[in-house]
Formats: structure tokens, sequence, C-alpha cells
């Protein structure tokens, strides 16, 4: 039997599409997606067992999707591989009010367990602006971070329980729905971040928080991100309030953010060298605005605000978040801009921002980044003013501006978005010897036909 | 030359004691932490790594001890077992009070930490009632939760990075110090949780957070633990207070503490079949006894409190968390009484309290379990009314009644304390099949030559 019909007769319940039928389709965020022979939608995780079995038998390679939002490459395939569609386990399958629990299907969509958990007024915890298309599996894949991880952590500090296949066709399930456990080796670790090199997840147990009853959003200038974590500090140390997100935005973002968006000048304060957007939760929308007015006003003097302005309605804070989180008009201004996702220690932001300033600019007089990012645990989102795909000597020269010291102080190549194929080599160059030695041998052993996701993070 | 002299002369810095002064000290929390061949206590980690290529090559095994407060005898030794004692690495090496982490040594005792931190208005998010011995190093290896977890998450939640020493005498360094990071496979939670098994960890990166500017604490008479949970759930939703602590009483345990530490009666509602102790913070101590005040009287009827008091003093207070945490008064009415430590499920705390008592006395009419714990997440600690160790089946059979049906219903059998050599039959019968295979999988690959506190978790 040829490839197509045995995967149908393999996988009776699952929707199956061959390569033309892929061409057809929109791959998400990267073009190279959908390279793949075929696509297999399973709907369950016995499905996904049988889809793997398959695969291991024939010596096929099967890369895992979920949102396909994915900025690294970690869900690209070739011709010759096998696409394992999470679309079809997307359900929310229990959110428990008491126990602040939701049990869910690897392809939920984070917004759709948002507006689930919202129905009982708890919150995932986890917040990113493709909450839209997005899946559950995927960020714990990822270990996504987004808005509120300085407060909530990661996606791995999110997840108490799941449920895998493991690329011999078992089932590692550990739906553990408790914050505590220390029962041997917390195994689940190991496939979360692992972007499907190891196993597939197919359920997860998350935490859920009581949302605030209320918010508010201010937009403030300052002169640097030292001013801005001195505001954050500020507010983290209030307890009567909620500190929800503190995100900045560098002038030259901002600044094209606000073209782009066709903001009416003056009416947002923009000029400032760094632009902080704070949310602030609390039980009313009044107490909000009234914390974040009286603690702006006295941190105001000693963090040198430039300027600031608290939303007066919601219409206002939509136009801020918007700011900062339409970052595809980057997009529109340059092809596929060469982009990276870093953490820097707190302490070292402005100087690192200065740092790559400059040394951008010594590699080509026009480049100037645009930068932002989670202020308060030191994410920063960097895009080069040019087009993209750059040549692979020019692309490494810019990672090793952005890259340089960065493991050494205590910081991150890749904060949120992964290695994938995209960032494998910086992984390679940054990553301690001993560390790669470990995950390799890892790989080798629970994988060793290479059957999840070759060549992702780790070159196979 | 002989084993001691040899130890010595590889390593120079480090304290060496043989067996004859192993006698004479005290081993802790368990007899059995002395039993080794000889102890070392080197002063960094080159010095452990000197050591653990020593005894790798001697074909010896290596146990790590911290503050030896372990609860299951994952640091128990016997004769030809050389101990690890990280006591020498005890510094407190770096706060960094704008980036909120601290750099410390394995050896370091969480109450140092605690202290270092607190000179910053800063806290390590994780407190438990052995501070003053317990290291952090031990605190990582077991993943300990305590009293904070539910918000703050286990110690797994609070690690950022660590540098450990491997079973061939490598150093796996990964003092990372942001909180995001997707760079690979996040490995330094292979040795979160592992007990010493596959490596010995020597430093730790840790979050720090604000702490609230006061705090004030509540004794509370409920009818049922899901009563008092309807109280959490209620503090949880106000933002403009902290919920530090919410720990449960049962009225069996809460009646004998109190024979034992000689509370008058009267003084504090102690007749309750379910005591719930709150701790709140907030800007001012006046604010917290407001906020409990209010937020009691608006729950009280709902919940069905039956009885209330907030400290009015320091003094108060402390006595209210005697009550809570002097728990070695069980262990002067039994001697060595046989003790747990489950995760529960939120929704199921008092059909399983009531499911026990039933078990317990149908083994025999006698037994009366002592319970108490961390009820914002279900972490209870049960304590036998009889003196142990108890034979082997009747210990099994004991087990039985606690741990059946709790994996399948997403708690643990060891919610806080780990396995070590006392729960090790309990993980081989509760723990699935795949996830013990795949931890045996691991162990062998990391530890062929059985280095690392061997028999430990897994039967060697």
């Amino acid at each position: 039997m040829s490839l197509l019909p045995s995967l149908r007769a393999a996988c009776p319940n699952a929707t199956v599409w061959d390569s033309t039928e892929l061409a057809s389709r929109d791959p998400g965020f990267d073009a190279r997606n959908f390279g793949a022979t075929a696509l297999v939608r399973p709907v369950d995780t016995t499905g996904v067992a049988a889809l793997v079995k398959f695969c291991a038998a024939r010596g096929l390679s099967l890369v895992a999707q979920g949102g396909r939002t994915g900025l690294t490459g970690a869900a690209a395939t070739v011709e010759g591989q096998i696409i394992c569609d999470l679309g079809g386990l997307n359900r929310v399958e229990e959110i428990d009010p008491f126990a602040r629990v939701a049990i869910v299907g690897a392809g939920t969509p984070l917004s759709v367990l948002q507006e689930a958990a919202a129905a009982h007024a708890l919150d995932p915890g986890i917040d990113l602006a493709a909450r839209g298309s997005c899946t559950i599996g995927g960020m714990v894949s990822t270990n996504a971070g987004g808005i509120m991880a300085f407060r909530n952590g990661t996606m791995r500090h999110r997840v108490l329980g799941l449920e895998a296949v493991l690329p011999d066709g078992s089932i590692f399930s550990d739906l553990t729905r408790v914050l505590k456990t220390s029962a041997g080796y917390d195994l689940k670790h190991l496939f979360i971040g692992a972007e499907g090199t190891l196993g597939i997840v197919t359920r997860v147990a998350l935490r859920l928080d009581p949302v605030a009853g209320a918010s508010a959003t201010a937009l403030v200038g300052v002169p640097d991100a030292a001013s801005a974590q001195r505001i954050v500090r500020h507010f983290l140390e209030r307890t009567q309030t909620r500190l929800n997100a503190a995100e900045i935005l560098w002038q030259r973002f901002a600044a094209a953010m606000n073209r782009m968006l066709g903001f009416a000048p003056g009416q947002l304060p923009l000029d400032a060298p760094c632009l902080l957007v704070l949310e602030l939760g609390a039980d009313s929308v009044e107490a909000a605005r009234e914390a974040l007015e009286d603690g702006l006003a006295a941190i105001w003097e000693e963090a040198g605000i430039v300027d600031g302005l608290i939303a007066s309605s919601v219409a206002q804070a939509e136009a801020i978040w918007r700011l900062r989180e339409e970052t595809e008009m980057i997009e529109r201004m340059h092809h596929l801009p060469p982009s990276f996702d870093v953490s820097v220690p707190a302490g070292g932001l402005d100087a690192y921002v200065a740092r790559i300033e400059a040394g951008l600019k010594a590699i080509d007089a026009t480049y100037a980044p645009y930068v932002f990012g989670h202020l308060a645990d030191g994410n920063l989102h960097i895009s080069i003013n040019t087009d993209g795909p750059v040549p692979h000597a020019l692309h490494e020269a810019i990672e090793d501006v952005l890259y340089e010291g960065l493991q050494a102080s205590g910081g991150s190549f890749s904060a949120e978005h992964g290695v994938g194929l995209d960032k494998r080599d910086a992984y390679e160059r940054h990553v301690d010897p001993v560390k790669q030695a470990l995950a390799r041998a890892i790989k080798e052993m629970i994988d060793p036909a290479n059957v999840m996701n070759p060549g992702k993070i780790i070159a196979g």
C-alpha cells in the first residue's frame, strides 16, 4: 500500500492531507511549515500514539504542530516527513474552579482556555500576543513566557502535569493536578521546552489563578530602562495592588509603531527615550487608577519620569496595548527582518542596548534595531531594520553582537522563542558543552531512531 | 595508601572525618545518616569534583548531605560509602537587589539566605519549619515546598540556575539568572528533586521576591476543609492584600499540640473540627488586620465559620504558628510514628481524610491519625498515633490506605519529602511504569557506575 492510504488505514479517526492539499493551505508564521509529505490530525492521545507507531515502524519522522506561530522554524518540515497536527485535540476537557486546575488538549488555543477560565474568574496566568492562534501544546513545547511571566513564571511553572506520546509510541501519562510533588525525577520537565524532539505532548494539566477584579493601564515616558525598573520595583513592593504587566518600548520601536498605527501626535507621551506600559490589577478600576496615580507620583522624581498617561477609558488602554503588541507592523516595514529574543539580567539592560546599538552600527552604519520587551524579567525582543533573510555570515555576525557574553552573565540567547532550526548555530556556539553533550545523550536515549522532529535544537 | 590518607591527599582543602569521628557526631534527623566510612567536606565546586573523581575511580559511592533534615532516608549511608558534606559551600555569594536574584552555595541554610535577602526587603519565597538547619542544596534536591508554595511554587519554581558535579566529575554549569530561557532542554530540572542520584548540586541561582511590608495572623475554626478552602479562595481573589500562608490543622492534631505546648484553654479557638491558620500580608499591620477582619466577616456565614481570632500581638501570632510548626511534639508522644506526606487534589480533602480515618481504623481500631498541612496546595502531613518503625507488612497496609487512588486522581504520594529509601516501595507500586522505566534509563545513562547515592529513589 502506498503511504497515504496506509496512513489513513493506520489512523482511522484522523484527518489526513497530502502534499497537494498542504500546498493550498496557510502554513502559519513560517512558510517552511508545510513542506511535509502529509499532515495527520488525530483526535486523541491514542490516535497520536497510532501515528507515532506507524512512523516509527516505517522510519518516517514526525513533526508536531500546534498553532504554527513559532518563530524559530521548530515546526518546519521537508518532503518525506509527516506532520502530527494537534488541532484535533482542542478541547478544554475540564476546569476545576475549586482546585483551580484546567485539563486541556494540546491543540487548544490559549484564548479558548482564557475564555473558559474567565467564566470562573480564573486565568491561566500566561498571556502573549499570539493568544488567538498559539496552542497550549506549542506553548508547553517552547516553554512560552509572555507578558505575565515575571509574576507567574513561564509555561514550565504553570504545568502541573502532562501526557505525551514517546518516540516508540508508548504513552507517558503524568496528569498530576497538584503543585507539590516530589515523587522521583519530575520527567515532565524533559518534554517542556523540548520542541517536540522527545515526545508529542497531547494533554496538559495547568494551574489557574484567580484574576484581579479590575485593572488600569498607564504609559510612562522614562529616560532609560533602569528608571523603568525602579518604577516596577516600587509597584512590586506595594501589596495593595497587583502588577499585571510591565512592558518596555525603546523610542525607535515606539515611534515606528506610532507611525504605522497612525496615532495622533500628542495623544500619548511618545517622545521619551523609553516607554513603559504598566498594567495594575486591583479590586476596582477606580482603585487601580488611583494606585497608578499615587504610585507614579511617589516615584516620579526618584525615577526621573519624563511624562505619563493613565488610560481613562478601555479604548485608550487598548490603544496603548496595540502600540506594544501589533508587532507585525515592523514586518510591514521590512521583509522578514532578522529578529531575536534574549533574556538580559536585570541590572544590565541599558548597557546591553547601548552595546548592541554600537555593535550593529559597526557591522552596517544603517543598522538601528527596534527593541521592546518584557521589562520585569529582562526579556527583550529585537528586530533589525533590514530585509531578510540576510546571508549566513552576516546573520552570524549580528548574533555575535547580540549574544556576546550573554550566557556568561546569566542571560539567555533564546528567552521564549526556542531554538528550532534557526537558533541551532547559536545553541552550538553559546551553550555549555557539558550541557550540550547531556542533551544529545538524552535525545539519543529517548529517540534512538530520531523519529521526533529530527534536527531541531540538536543537529541530527 | 589506605582510604583515609588517600582521601585527604585527593581533597586537600576539605575536612575529612573517619567513621569513629562520625560516630561521635549528631547525624541529624535520621540515625542512618552517619553509617558511612568517611565524610568529606569540600569548600567549593572544584573540591566536590575532585572528591567525585576520586570515588568514581575507586568504585566508591557518594552520598551528598546538606542539613540532614530529610525525612525519607535519602541521606542514609552504609559502610563503604563516602559522604559529600556540602556544609563547606555555605556562602550567600551574592544578592542582586535590582535583579532580585541570589547566588548561594548549596550548603547555605535557608534561614541564612532569608536574613541576607531581608536586608534588601527581599525573600526567597519558600519557607518551612526546618529553616534553621535545612540547606538550599537539600531543598533543591528534594524540591522542597513548604508554607508559601501555593503562591510562589516549590523550589523547582524558584531555581533560575544551578551548578552540579556529574557522576564522572565533570561540572554542569548553568547559573542562569533570568526567569525566561527556552534555549534547548532545561536540564537543571533533572537535578532538582533527584535527591543527589544524578549529580551533586553545588551552587544555585534563586529568584527573590519583594516582601510584603507587614502581616497579620488569624486562627479560624471551621467545620471542614471545604469551608477553609472557601475562605482561602476569598482571600486569593482580593488584590489589596497578599495571602502569605493558609495552613490547616485537623482537630486531633490541634488538640495534641495544644496539650503538649500547654496553651491555656479558651485562649485560642481550638474546638472546631478544623483550624485554619491564615497569614495576610499588607502595607501595614493595621491594614493586614483590618483586611483579615473584613474578609472573615464577609465570608463568615457562607463558609460556616465556627470561631475566629486575629492575633493582636506578635506573641500571639507566634503562639498560633507554634501550634502548627512545633510538630516534634508528636514525636514526643510517639516514638518514630509512621509519617506521611501526600498531595490531594483540592476538591477531595474532606473525603480523603474521612476515607483514611476509616481505612486506618480497619487496620487497627486504635489508629487515629494526626493530620495537618498546607491547605492551599492540598499538601497534607499525616502521622499515625503509634510507635514506629512498624513491621514492613503493616507499613505497607497503612500506605495502601493512604495512597490508594492518589496518583490516579492527580495527587502525589510524596508531596515534598521525596522518595529516598523509605518511599521506594511506594514509588515502585504507585508510579506509572512508563515513567519509572524512563527514570531508570536516565539514571543508568548519567550514572552508569551508580556512584551517586545508589539505591535512593530507584533500586540499584
